[in-house]
């Protein structure tokens, strides 16, 4: 549960408001609120374009100006990537990511501000919200439309309060070897190696078998992919005889 | 400069592939490597849809196989969020974004390999990345169009390369004011406060005063804004000098 709301002002076509509101539940934000929509509202189009997220969970509701849209939240921020003439602490979205999970935490009341399609949000806008996001982005190549803006925030919101750990290893149904498994199988290559009078240079053997352990244990096998390597030296060894048995 | 490489196996519409374009340009990627395209390259729609990106710096080559299109790579992360069966590593877009920011300063080739827009990647192709990517998301809704993977991915890797400022005050044209400056304002506004009454309680101005200068001070006002204030005030005080005139 949060506390966040996403506010298009003036946005024009049904497809973008639908899109955003897809994206808002990509990023488990439910709270729309349009602000004087060109083409009315409902609307089909913004429907069709949700994926569903207008049904299943996006709740969206229309006002007529920003001041309206916004007269119970506590904090806003205005999305531009070009502020003029008007003072204003500027954050990137994963910034203000890190500040909104406070707020959030707090109970108090969020809203992110986009403008319409084109134009992006003017000045008197700007102006009657706190604070502004802008997206660091190619400055050549810079501009994205509504629903992607709406993601990008929406993503950096929803990492913000999630605990996803940066890494792991998906294991399936399958467990790491134990370190003395992996050694069995290492120690089987090392005598086939011998076998294969791989360690010409005797002086040599201790650091190729170091390296060797080194990159089989980096990859962490799982004790499945130990039994693997084990079948793939019998069967090495196998085809190897079968040859043999040619010559 | 980056050496980054987009990777789309077996893509559907053009318009996909050109939102695609246009998302890398935006995050400053130009190596768009395209595995099999169903309709064929090059392609109208994808021009089109690509806002100039493949006109103005995203350079686009077809190959028939993802083993082809990552043949000089040296790293391949597979984007999915359905890993089955398969032992990987499995990294959030920005830890991914992180440890390839530290390959590029390395001079290492990477690939991140995108599937095709229904069914995502098959287990065949994930298998031949090194790593795989999942981007945090609702889990009850986390499909994303193909280009709002690609600009996720992307901007993760944006921002770990840039050194964008998590927050700064874009001033315009003007300066924040002296300390000086902002105590006057402060000052004349006790003045006025002490001629109109507001202090009816000795015992409390300091603490007043305290707060009401910690308001103002937060703020952190510029020069601009310290001679409005002075003109607010003497405004207030032409006003309330008229009233007084009428009764």
């Amino acid at each position: 549960m949060n506390t966040i709301s996403i506010i298009l002002v003036n946005p024009q076509m049904g497809e973008n408001i639908g899109m955003c509101a897809r994206a808002m539940l990509n990023c488990g934000l439910t709270d729309l609120r349009i602000v004087n929509p060109r083409d009315g509202w409902p609307n089909e189009r913004a429907d069709a374009a949700s994926s569903g997220a207008l049904e299943k969970g996006v709740t969206a509701k229309v006002f007529e100006t920003l001041q309206q849209a916004s007269a119970d939240l506590q904090v806003t921020y205005a999305t531009t990537n070009r502020l003029r003439d008007l003072v204003k602490d500027v954050y990137t979205a994963r910034a203000a990511a890190s500040e909104v999970k406070q707020q959030n935490a707090l109970g108090h009341k969020v809203g992110i501000v986009f403008g319409p399609e084109r134009t992006g949000l003017v000045n008197e806008d700007i102006a009657a919200c706190t604070k502004v996001i802008s997206i660091p982005l190619n400055p050549d190549f810079s501009s994205l439309n509504l629903a992607q803006a709406v993601l990008v925030v929406g993503y950096e919101l929803f990492t913000a309060q999630s605990a996803a750990p940066d890494s792991f290893r998906d294991l399936g149904d399958t467990n790491p070897a134990t370190l003395d498994e992996v050694e069995g199988v290492i120690k089987r290559f090392e005598t086939e190696m011998e076998a294969g009078d791989f360690f010409r240079a005797p002086d040599l053997r201790p650091t190729l078998m170091r390296n060797f352990r080194s990159f089989i244990n980096r990859g962490q096998p799982t004790a499945q992919e130990i039994s693997t390597l084990h079948g793939v030296l019998t069967a090495l060894k196998r085809a190897a005889n079968k040859g043999n048995d040619k010559v």
